[in-house]
């Protein structure tokens, strides 16, 4: 199994850490978030942009790029990486949860998962196995294990058939994953359960037993009470093998990075700031703020006028508001860029707050600054 | 009246002419090819890439931003140039061609143009002296004589009152500029006259007496055959003084802007590169290409292997083709700066042919290269 994980800070505690991440294509820092290009493209920016922001990896989503342009496709350039002129990591999720979320008529079995794509209805069959192939076709730089994802709320039957079903999942993905590619690029294995404690547990010594890269925790983020979120998350980052990444998947907030990084996760991904952005919703230290609102009319300031990106370097909030309104293609662009910015910069405040000790005074701060409100 | 245009070299007729156009924010060559703006943003692209793919000044709707967002909102940035972040020159046009194809319930009388906005219903008059306060109020570099546009076909009767009008506004519109500005920006007056010889006589014969920094032909591209189009451009551009500006407005193909040059035009602009990069259309050297074709699926060549923009140097057909296919917001911007670096380097070759005295040979070559097809 390798080993390319360093944790090279932590709080007092030791739950909250900085850590790096030495993948094939280039090493990323820890705590960090995965801006979403769930085609190949986050969604309006140049690659180039995106780096800019101080992305260092990026999230591809196996189910939408199997479909679309289809892997014979992007074979042809030897992976998404020349595909999408991206040099630098990607990480691809399994599949399984836009299975759970957009595809009809899914049928879960012992041997993976049926379902008809959401863009014109064909049949497929995700087994681990595919789910593997897909991702190494990908040349991905961090394969995910096919996981079953439960809605919310469940039963802790469901949930513990599904966890079940996962860790068996999991094995047949290392294998897979072994036999082809000889370990190279990162496995993770998903830790599923529901809001259930114990079969948290058993789904993460499971999976500990099997043995990954690093480790995720699937099943958050599905419709449960925020404080019900940070529970789980808090009783089972824990319960994964202390000297190995842990990802929570699909998270979050500003609020949420905080807290879950304190509560000991290294890796985010959430389509929020790129989603919210393209809503004209801007995030700064001082809170978010809506675009649209007419107060901003004849605004010179900058969106945010502590940010040094791209955007509030060259444009007011009467501008952004002007593209927004008009709803011109630019609008999009911009207020992502400064979305991603402020997500990739909030992680890199904690990262450095990690390494010089004062995580829990970054913290305070982040809240008293959200309290002034902007 | 200012003089700021200097004709640096001609083609053996005298026709085809390359010059420099000296703007308050700069000077342009000639002949030119400006990217339409319509609300203070060339679609999907930033200022600097605008600048990057070779554009020396941009096309401003006053229709437009005069509705959207409102010439008080841009006078509190001075004009549109620090309003949009782009500092080289703007040309304006009048609102006239906008009202003739956008607004509702249009109503032309000796004071002015009555409309509906196209976007809210709501009621305005856009007179000669309104036409030159809002283009005033956008600092544009290059303000236009509000023209009454007539549609095609049109009686000879209808074609003569609307010059006859058009003639009498300019006349008002030049007033207003020497009062409010001094002349400093450059005023354009516009011919109009249908698709009547002598009708576009009287109109360039009055403009002329009239004054004014440079001349456009209007009332082209207006619905009429191609080569009436042409026919009516040949005999008007030597109507214009010779040794002003003349610009074409609102044309056309890249063949249009090569036989519009040989006939003595300086100046273009259009939607077509714009829109047409938005419907997958990509210009080359060769002829267009609709990127959603199915030949282009795993095509790893890049748009027109001959082209040195930011998407041939980067993105393959295949990857083009699946931003399109997918609508991703990163299609539009790829095509539209390749298009818009088409249309630029069009133009500069075409200087550059006149420069060297080979100005027939160029337009020969293009032609060629159009035959062999991509």
């Amino acid at each position: 199994m390798p080993h390319p994980f360093t944790i090279t800070a932590a709080s007092d505690s030791g739950r909250t850490r900085a850590g790096e991440l030495r993948l094939v294509h280039g090493a990323v820092e820890t705590p960090i978030f995965m801006p979403v290009g769930t085609l190949g493209t986050v969604k309006s920016l140049s690659p180039e942009e995106v780096a800019e922001a101080g992305a260092q990896i990026l999230l591809g989503n196996t189910y939408h790029l199997y479909l679309r342009p289809g892997c014979e496709v992007i074979e042809r350039f030897s992976g998404l990486h020349r595909f999408m002129n991206w040099d630098k990591p990607i990480l691809t999720d399994s599949g399984g949860f836009q299975i759970f979320s957009l595809a009809g008529l899914t049928r879960i079995t012992e041997e993976g998962a049926a379902f008809q794509s959401h863009l014109d209805g064909s049949k497929h069959l995700l087994t681990p196995e595919k789910s593997m192939e897909i991702q190494i076709s990908l040349d991905s730089d961090v394969i995910m294990c096919l996981d079953q994802c439960i809605p919310y709320p469940a039963e802790e039957k469901d949930a513990r058939e599904a966890l079940e079903l996962t860790t068996r999942w999991a094995e047949r993905c290392k294998t897979t994953w072994l036999e082809r590619t000889g370990g190279k690029n990162a496995l993770f294995g998903i830790v599923q359960g529901g809001m259930f404690r114990d079969l948290r547990r058993r789904s993460a010594e499971s999976l500990a037993e099997i043995g990954f890269t690093g480790y995720a925790v699937g099943g958050l983020s599905v419709g449960e009470p925020k404080e019900l979120m940070y529970e789980v998350a808090e009783y089972t980052l824990p319960m994964l093998p202390k000297d190995r990444p842990k990802y929570i998947m699909g998270v979050g907030t500003p609020e949420d990075l905080v807290e879950l990084t304190a509560r000991g996760a290294d890796m985010f991904d959430c389509v929020m700031p790129t989603r919210n952005a393209r809503n004209g919703q801007l995030f700064t230290r001082y809170g978010a703020l809506n675009i649209a609102n007419a107060r901003f009319r004849t605004d010179a300031e900058p969106a945010d006028p502590d940010c040094d990106c791209y955007t509030c370097r060259n444009y007011s909030r009467a501008y952004l508001r002007h593209l927004y309104m008009s709803r011109e293609l630019l609008s999009y662009r911009l207020n992502t860029l400064h979305n991603i910015h402020y997500y990739i910069h909030l992680m890199q405040r904690m990262r450095e707050a990690v390494q010089s000790g004062r995580f829990d005074g970054f913290r305070r701060g982040f809240y008293a600054d959200l309290k002034t409100g902007i």
